[in-house]
């Protein structure tokens, strides 16, 4: 599938309900076999019951994704969003600096998800 | 290679040999045997030759690249960065939304870049 509309709505529907807290809503957008890759260069996580259970807890944690720019499609099936995800980390408020990039089936379902960020892109909110 | 660090450097050096019209520069980044897509969803572009031809064509077009958000790394050898592409295009001014996903070598080198940009990434300005 390529309907670039159709990828870019999922992709505002998956910050809206993450920020929802709601996992349900968040687990419905995926195909039941995808695979999430957070972050990137860490075991893969796959299918209904794997994917559940990372967003039953990632929903838990009161983070919220703040886009940095507008979605990106492609020629294919793929698009991507660039975004920061505020945490009330152990030592205070952080954020991660992180792109994720999608793909979908032809049912606009999201088959893989990659979340590009590294140890780096980890920062604590300094103290004022 | 999993250095975040000189991913990030160089990606920052990509985009200000880019904006310098420098292809060599950009060309010197990558590795020899590196395959480029651009954008996601067309024929890749592979080798030194292909990819000089590439580069040495689109440093000639007045195009600068404008960060909008940090570099993105990863827990791998891939790091991202996300920003717009202003030309001139043959309608007037125009930008175009992009997300670049790089792949290193052990060397820091350059072995994939894969361009997200879709149709509707590309944007006339209008006219005022």
């Amino acid at each position: 599938m390529n309907d670039q509309k159709l990828m870019k709505a999922t992709l505002q529907e998956y910050i809206e309900a993450f920020n929802a807290g709601d996992a349900s809503r968040v687990i419905a957008l995926f195909a039941s076999a995808a695979t999430i890759e957070d972050p990137v260069g860490t075991p893969i996580k796959r299918g209904s019951e794997e994917i559940a259970a990372f967003y039953g807890h990632a929903t838990t944690l009161g983070a919220r994704l703040e886009l940095q720019a507008p979605p990106r499609g492609s020629h294919a099936n793929s698009a991507t969003i660039t975004f920061k995800v505020h945490i009330a980390g152990p030592n205070g408020p952080a954020h991660i600096d992180v792109t994720d990039v999608m793909e979908f089936d032809q049912h606009g379902k999201i088959t893989s998800m990659r979340a590009y960020w590294g140890p780096d892109d980890y920062h604590i909110a300094s103290a004022s």
